[in-house]
């Protein structure tokens, strides 16, 4: 077998089978070994930031990495963004670069490039295979790192002669280890945080947001008094109806220094210590108020989950009291469309598991708040900050769970970014809902513009902030990819489209006029 | 005025009076500034691959660098194959890249990432501002960098802190440094070469592309018998009509290599030595045949045109012979639609100093050469080879030429990489006529395949070069932007729709069904 041969049976024999791709002319070897072995799952995708965002959704779901296969730097250059956002999220992610021969390289071809330049900036681990004989070998350190706790991204450069020449066989990839205790100081001194007089504070984050520690920090929360918060944003929080519900710290600055100003003691676990998201003239970086005292119990690369039991272990603490909350309403809204009409849609109709992918910037800031009690689902977050993550994360969250709804809620501006996407969804048949908010405008940096100190923004400034000329039909954008779409502009409307498109298999879209 | 305020000054005085942009919160001082300023176009994009394309295509066709204004590492990630395909086009350009403040960086926020790292494998200047006081002079050495021959990428991180800081003015950007001339050696030994038994050739690039200098080669070529031929893919050419006519050597590289077989010297003009686009098993990375003599006139960072001249008076030759060749018809061509009736279409109806962007790929192979006595016109290749600069491009150099009638050839596949540009044209009124040529699929990658030694593709191979499931709707993604489109799929309707979008101002797109 030849090299990519190789490299894609290491990937199979990893668990990896499935591979979101753009591929050129120096993959075409690794694409033409796709169809001599079994079992890897292609996903063509228009544009290679639809592709890493994508595996990034995947992983979220599974928690296996997917595979990317891109096409020489520029390639990478285009999935960069998200790759940035996976990174955040601590997902773990492969990504599998095309590289031209390496007696090639010298000569400085049209798309010559320093791909390892490129990919540094946003990986965790990067590896330039040196031959065809070690690149099933270079795959499998490339798995071993992408799935080393708390996850990671790795980018493995593949000349072209390296998947076309001699391979020497499938390459064994080690388990990973499981992430590392915490040290007994740290545990004590949380307990120590935790008894002294409050108000104190457990800033939750990475895998401490599923159900089962979630319960466990409730029950924490409970014997202790301590109030419990999740980050501003999370790769996946488990939530909704019969779940500990758990706050997450406001986005805007003020809301945040004002969520945080109470706290004597914040114990971390799995969370970093909160900071603003941007800098601004006159205001802190840091979120916490003077003399709060940071105690980290678990950094999000340690055993956050055995960290929680440990403390409620020696705090004594058992199983929270049962939640008792009315379900929200489960008929339709009046009147025009805003913010909290969605709201209120998303939590009456959203279906039991759902995957909501939550890209909904200004529109959704209090989607989930008003989520809470909705039937139990996951809830996936930007963790990186870079737009454009919705539509592909929504992508590859429905391929890694087809038996669930995904219901992907996106700002019109970020959705621009990669909305072919959309395509993607339709030639896979995946089961997605997009709700797009089309308020056709950049409209958090409006708000911004007063926040870094710019009071009265001329005509120049304002127009750059403005969608609506002309105005996107994303009705037409959908249809231009093969996804049925309606435009609905009054409560009523919104309700009765989000019902048929939850109750009908594949994907759908849904151009939110606020 | 603070320091963003004396940046757009600096930037204005030095004649870039252009900003492509799609700006964040850390831009907005920027921004601000803009209002304050009278003088900077600003050109809202709604994804940076469109910014840094068009930012290459406005250069192009001013010969002045336009700016960017980018959102963070992120931003600039997301117009990083642009970037690549204008810094391998020696385009003046210039990056402001957004970056936090600089006590916040260290808070490593969501959207914290290396932006000199991301910036260093495109760019030929890289620098961070340190301070509000140095920014102006940062911009200015920024647009010297670009400027300096042959023309380069300069990309300026500027923190948000130096934007919003007490500036110090405006900086003085020196005028650009002349191209150095070469050296008499260089030229005795093009002289040598041409006088010396054929067959010779000419390979031109660079700046040689344009009228005055192509008519002195043609001269050259005249007196000495020696072939001219231009590189594969170019900035710019000015040709049709009454100008020398010069091929350009072949794409696939057995035509390549047949195509420069018959040489025993070959004199480079602002060319660099014939390599290989990808490298492929067995076959060379060197495209000249064994034993021809490379001989360098100029670097493209030479004076390449003062070269030429030189050269000619040396060889006594003058002016070439007027070209004696008839117009192209002016009737419709019947039938179905293929390359050759696309080209038949293009060669009767361009119009007087059209700008051509040719990223048509596969269907476009032969336009070039059936464009030849079109009237004159302006042709724009990608030297850069990643896809998705034909839509940007188009739009870049639409706004440096208003009274011109842009026509951009467009690939289906590459054209979804950046169909975001449809919508800025709409925006700014542009006039583009854009042809996507749907053969839905990635039909140069099917013909690869088998160039690299994949003779018997299988079916997920196959899947995985193929657009037609489903099919895109290109008319309805054109009208979902605001741009008028319609779908051709007969060579007379071919003929009417682009007659009737070159006769009408705007932007419009036509579907062209293969």
């Amino acid at each position: 077998m030849n090299g990519a041969e190789s490299l894609v049976r290491t990937l199979l024999a990893a668990g990896v089978d499935t591979c979101f791709t753009n591929p050129g002319t120096s993959e075409l070897h690794f694409v033409a070994a796709l169809d001599r072995v079994e079992g890897m799952r292609c996903v063509l995708c228009l544009f290679e930031g639809v592709a890493t965002g994508a595996a990034d959704g995947y992983a979220r779901m599974t928690g296996r990495p997917a595979t990317t296969l891109l096409h020489l730097g520029p390639g990478l250059g285009n999935g960069l963004a998200n790759l940035h956002n996976a990174r955040k999220a601590h997902t773990p992610l492969v990504n599998i670069v095309g590289e031209h021969a390496l007696r090639h390289i010298a000569y400085d071809a049209p798309l010559t490039s320093d791909i390892e330049g490129i990919a540094r900036p946003v990986s965790d681990w990067v590896r330039t295979a040196a031959g065809a004989a070690t690149v099933a070998r270079d795959g499998a350190a490339a798995v071993a790192a992408a799935c080393s706790p708390p996850g990671g991204v790795a980018t493995l450069v593949l000349p072209a002669d390296t998947a076309w020449g001699e391979g020497a066989g499938v390459a064994a990839v080690a388990p990973p280890a499981p992430p590392p205790p915490v040290a007994t100081t740290a545990l004590a001194a949380a307990v120590q945080a935790l008894r002294a007089p409050g108000p104190n504070l457990i800033l939750l984050g990475g895998q401490t947001l599923r159900e089962e520690p979630l319960r466990v920090a409730a029950g924490i929360a409970h014997a202790t008094g301590a109030a419990l918060m999740a980050e501003t944003f999370n790769a996946r929080v488990e939530r909704g109806r019969g779940r500990p519900f758990v706050p997450r710290l406001p986005y805007p600055l003020p809301q945040a220094l004002a969520a945080l100003a109470p706290y004597r003691r914040i114990v971390l676990v799995g969370a970093r210590r909160p900071v603003a998201f941007f800098a601004y003239p006159d205001r802190p970086s840091l979120l916490t108020p003077d003399g709060c005292q940071l105690v980290t119990l678990a950094d999000v690369g340690e055993d956050c989950v055995g960290a929680l039991r440990a403390l409620a272990e020696s705090l004594d603490a058992g199983p929270p009291p049962a939640e008792r909350t009315p379900r929200p309403g489960a008929r339709p809204p009046h009147g025009a469309i805003g913010p909290d009409v969605i709201g209120a849609c998303l939590a009456g109709l959203l279906p039991e598991q759902a995957v909501v992918v939550d890209e909904a910037i200004t529109t959704g800031r209090n989607f989930f708040a008003q989520t809470a009690r909705a039937a139990p689902h996951d809830w996936l977050h930007n963790r990186g900050g870079s737009i454009g993550i919705g539509l592909p994360l929504a992508t590859g969250a429905a391929l890694a769970c087809p038996q669930r709804k995904v219901v992907c809620l996106q700002a019109d501006g970020s959705g621009m970014y990669t909305l072919q996407a959309l395509w993607t969804q339709a030639r896979e048949g995946l089961d997605v809902t997009t709700l797009v908010f089309a308020n056709r405008a950049y409209a958090i940096l409006r708000a911004e513009l007063g926040n870094v100190g710019v009071e009265t923004p001329g005509a120049r400034a304002r127009d750059l902030l403005s969608l609506d000329r002309p105005p996107l039909d994303w009705v037409a954008l959908a249809r231009g990819m093969g996804v049925s779409a309606v435009r609905v502009d009054n409560a009523q409307a919104l309700w009765h489209a989000l019902a048929g498109a939850l109750a009908a298999p594949g994907p759908a879209l849904i151009e939110v006029v606020l």
